[in-house]
């Protein structure tokens, strides 16, 4: 008789080995933090007597599921902002919430949070990359859980970082400090090739392949990331990191979406291990990895839930189904990932996508005691058939839930017992998310309110100099006036020839003023279009002073260049109306009275309002403003135009409001 | 103050009506089975006083959930077979289970468990056909549950019926009887246009007429039933169910995965309900709806689960959750299907679906009282932010569970309080489907071990003569035997030319003999093939008895059209060898010494093994299999072959085993 620490008698063990052994009514002893034996009850029961014996009932004893991939301190922004094209769900709520709250204490707390979770739903180690990574690490270690930290990092200043330099060295101290703890694997995590420069994916494999921990990225997540880096690069996304030396480290890689048969190839051949995150790609509509393939040739995947921002839970149960679901589904194949292969991928597979399966994943002695208690014996479960060993896989995957765990093993201890946490004190926790969530709700509300509040939040965003004074014309022909310009008394110190599109976005709210999405064209002496600038104004509060000349004086414009498409803008902004300008500009820096002034030739396309000759200037002085005002007229004669028909109203005043 | 039966008082009212209007803290007045009114807390309990009050704490108060789709009793079956191709799971587990044991007792027990599951996760209407529908009414009744019951018509004898016509006149008198019946809807569901004749379609159309119910029907579940159409019907389904009148009757179509839009444009048109059922079509590979085309062009789409048979659950949260990222996933758009639109179809668009949106659906005074109180406050949806009125819809669709259901209100009724129910005792209903799961697992595991057996529950199949005599002699040349053919003595009756392309499973129990799936190829004398004809055959025991001169006798043939794929019988026999022989074939059947044989002129194609002359005859009595093998010799002298090399092993003996 072997003396051990625990025993778990009369349960359906499903070891997940290589055999799939299965024992009914089965047991496991468990000594330390080790599995030391498994086998039918009986043989156990006669072989070990332990300090702690829990009788299972019947209940299903398996390994603990392996989430391959989530950003855990996210679970304080659940339900944030949902049902949102990518763009601005990210660029528009995401990150400036997140570049206003993610701090140690956001992180510590949105740890915990999901540690509650996953332990309550049969996650006993999961692969996260986050800011602050290292209070990651910290909660995680206090909730009990196992897990792969992975320190992001980015070629833009990120909530913990000003730089990637100190991002990087923020991991190499991380990992440094971490490496030999028993349940937490320090990693390095460039956050995807796209947001990385090639310098940052190149430190971040040396540094994983240094320390030998893993090294996790988000990997053609979508079919733009795949389009852009053959544009870009000449490749698709995996040969462009295999020559960022990123093979050389153990890869942890999620999602890969859009990758060939090619890819696969590669990753396969590298030992990368790739993690599913199903309903992640299909709530933010990247799409359906091709799974059943990449089974096929012989590549470790597991599968992940992706933060809660995408998801909207950390529900293993969920994606170990959806990821059966979506192969079948996908392929028109009803065989192709069957429970039994949907199971080891989010056990044993899945511990072997994130390198660790020499340490977890399976139910085999001398494997760590990460064991799960699901109790089948649910209304959603009833009956139970016998005939065929792989039906209870069916159970699992196709009719169990994640509230059907009732208890959780982690390292050899207890961290969920008769479904009441043993680590972790959630009413406290949620408490203070709901005041996480109230300062959220808080900063938004204020956010959506102010047109130029949004518009500022995404970044980007300058202020103009507050005073425009602008006079414009209507001509019949611009040739004459085109002609004047070459008198004496006027310098031209630049030209341009631009084709503008605007489109004006107006808000129910006036005081909103108007927000203008402006693609220049710039067009080269021979008519070619040489390229194209779009720019983003908000013009705010117009037309408050009039000059006796008909001079508009403005306020307030700030400008940022549009980096997101006009799609976005509109999703993001909201407008109530939409105006669309479209025109042909040959616009002349000059000098006149010892005055730079801006003068534009406009040939109205959208809508045909006629040709316009507009005199411009702006200034941070209203004296100057005033100065100028009183010039524009004398130059407006003197280009041979009538300055007593000019008009006050800009052309978005003459078609809008 | 107005005196009422029941008041919710301080929920968050989802009332799901034409203005998603929310009331929170809200409150819900109910007097009889019907809702009085909804509004503030404080407003609703100023007007109204009640005999009972139920303090919701914060919890959303909404419509209770709409299956559109599903079967019930099957839920004894559930976990019976999975991950198998829709033929192999349908005519080799479920048809042959059905038959054997489909009962009245077992509908009932079936849709008790059925329904106990259903309370439990919010559903409170749901739309069914089966076999002895009555029997699902009458559980449905005492459960307490909403349902529109359709009898199932197939051209096929059914557990309940020998006959349609049969099937038919059940229905009428279902319908009759429980037409004026305040929660049960009885129905007519022809099955589907691929398992009805014309008849049979219009006669259901016309009976649904007759007695204003909802005709309930699968349509273009998968692509070969859309293209089967089009090449049997020349049109596809919708069309040619619209041929068939159905769209005079209030149509509730399950599935609608293949269809154009023209089709939805009928559907459309003709005021049809679609029940969309996400994880059935996934699981079954059958593919993913169209959905949000079809409400793009106003289609009333509903959400069902569609039998645990191939789900294996009845949790309507998975299905609209599925119904919201799949159609951001099969779009790419992440906007498609929001989650305010999900849970829509599962109440509001749901009840219209089913042509009941007057009675259910929503939260309106008027309506009947069908009410669910879900606890958002779990761990798996914390925080809750408020800034955006739509964020609990999205609560609700990806983070909520239907264990997060804590009571059920039906027509007035509670039936689920505080999680327990209370119009079903689960713990017997358990028990007994526990009985009927040992019974159904000892009748397949008894039918699987015997090939022959699985072979017969299969249906088709039929026993030949059980003596064979044949005996085969190796030929150099074909042509004199072809020649002497025509000597006098034989009489030619009947000639064929065929190309025989058989495959041979063997299994790993010689006992259980070979069974051969042949292709025979009919040639014309021109040279082309007319048809094609599959059969399969089982052969047992070959070889018992060998007669002097090398002819021999067999026992046990039995033959079936294969009117399924190879593919098909291999994924449901699973051999555990498969054999190859194809051959050109000339068989004659003559006349000679006053008795017929079969002649046959093989030309080996696969093995190359060369040429044969074969004699053959088949008979149930011994006597005459003896007499006849005397005859044999002196016929293959006759047609020039060597009697003494005659073989006694069928071409499979010469190369397998």
């Amino acid at each position: 008789m072997e003396s051990v620490d625990f025993i778990f008698t009369n349960a359906l063990v499903l070891t997940m080995d290589l055999n799939f052994n299965q024992y009914n009514p089965g047991a496991v002893a468990i000594s330390g933090n080790k599995i030391v034996s498994a086998g039918p009850t009986e043989e156990i029961t006669r072989k070990y007597a332990g300090g702690e014996i829990i009788d299972c009932q019947g209940k299903v004893l398996m390994p603990g599921l392996v989430n391959g991939h989530t950003h855990v301190p996210m679970n304080l922004l659940r339900g944030l902002a949902d049902d949102l094209r990518l763009d601005v769900w990210l660029q528009g709520y995401m990150l400036p919430v997140e570049r206003q709250f993610v701090s140690p204490d956001f992180v510590r707390l949105g740890t915990l949070l999901a540690c509650a979770e996953l332990i309550r739903s049969g996650v006993t180690t999961f692969c996260d990359m986050y800011y602050f990574e290292e209070d990651v690490a910290r909660a995680a270690d206090e909730a009990g859980l196992r897990a792969i930290c992975g320190e992001t990092i980015l070629k833009f200043p990120t909530p913990d970082a000003q730089s990637f330099e100190e991002s990087l060295a923020m991991a190499r101290d991380f990992i440094q400090r971490w490496k030999d703890h028993p349940r937490i694997i320090p990693a390095v995590a460039p956050h995807a090739p796209y947001t990385c420069t090639e310098e940052i994916l190149k430190a971040c494999a040396s540094l994983a392949v240094e320390f030998d921990v893993p090294l996790v990225i988000h990997l053609a997540e979508t079919e733009l990331e795949t389009e852009n880096s053959r544009n870009e690069n000449g490749m698709p996304v995996i040969p462009y990191v295999k020559k960022m030396n990123l093979f050389d480290a153990k890869v942890i890689a999620a999602h890969c979406v859009h990758i060939d048969e090619g890819e696969m190839r590669t990753l396969q051949h590298y030992d990368a291990g790739v993690v599913h995150n199903p309903s992640s790609n299909l709530k933010l509509g990247s799409g359906i990895a091709p799974v059943k393939r990449m089974i096929d040739l012989d590549l470790s995947v597991g599968i992940g839930t992706d933060g809660v921002a995408s998801n909207n839970d950390l529900d293993m149960f969920e994606e170990i189904r959806l990821a059966a679901f979506l192969a079948k589904g996908s392929t028109g194949d009803p065989t192709a990932i069957p429970a039994q292969t949907a199971v080891l991928m989010a056990t044993r597979m899945g511990a072997k996508a994130l390198h660790i399966d020499h340490l977890t994943g399976s139910i085999e002695p001398g494997k760590v005691a990460d064991l799960i208690l699901v109790n089948i014996n649910q209304p959603h479960n009833i009956p139970k058939f016998q005939r065929d060993p792989s039906g209870i896989y069916a159970q699992l995957v196709y009719a169990a839930k994640s509230t059907d765990v009732t208890d959780v093993m982690i390292d050899g201890k207890l961290v969920l017992r008769n479904q009441k946490l043993l680590t972790l004190q959630e009413e406290s926790l949620f408490a203070r998310a709901q005041d996480y969530a109230r300062q959220i709700d808080a900063f938004l509300i204020e956010r959506e309110g102010s047109v130029l509040a949004k518009l500022i939040a995404i970044g980007g965003a300058s202020e103009e100099e507050s005073f425009e004074v602008q006079a414009k014309v209507p001509v019949q022909d611009i040739q004459p006036i085109l002609a004047r310009l070459n008198q004496p008394g006027i310098t031209i110190l630049r030209k341009r020839h631009y084709k503008e599109y605007d489109t004006y976005f107006s808000f129910g709210d006036p005081d909103q003023g108007w927000l203008r999405y402006r693609e220049d064209h710039f067009v080269a002496p021979n008519g070619e279009v040489t390229h194209v600038r779009n720019r983003l104004t908000h013009i705010g509060l117009m037309g408050e002073h009039h000059f006796p000349q008909q001079v508009l004086l403005s306020r307030s414009r700030y400008i940022a260049p549009a980096t997101q498409s006009l799609r976005f803008y509109r999703e993001y902004f909201k407008p109530s109306q939409e105006y669309q300008i479209d025109k042909e500009r040959l616009r002349f820096l000059v000098r006149y009275q010892e005055t730079e002034f801006y003068i534009n030739l406009d040939t109205m396309i959208t809508p045909k309002l006629g040709a316009f000759l507009e005199v411009k200037s702006r200034t941070w002085s209203r004296k100057d403003a005033e100065r100028k005002s009183r010039i524009i007229p004398v130059l407006i004669q003197y280009l041979g135009a009538d300055p007593e028909k000019s008009l006050s109203e800009d052309y978005i005043e003459m078609i809008g409001q």
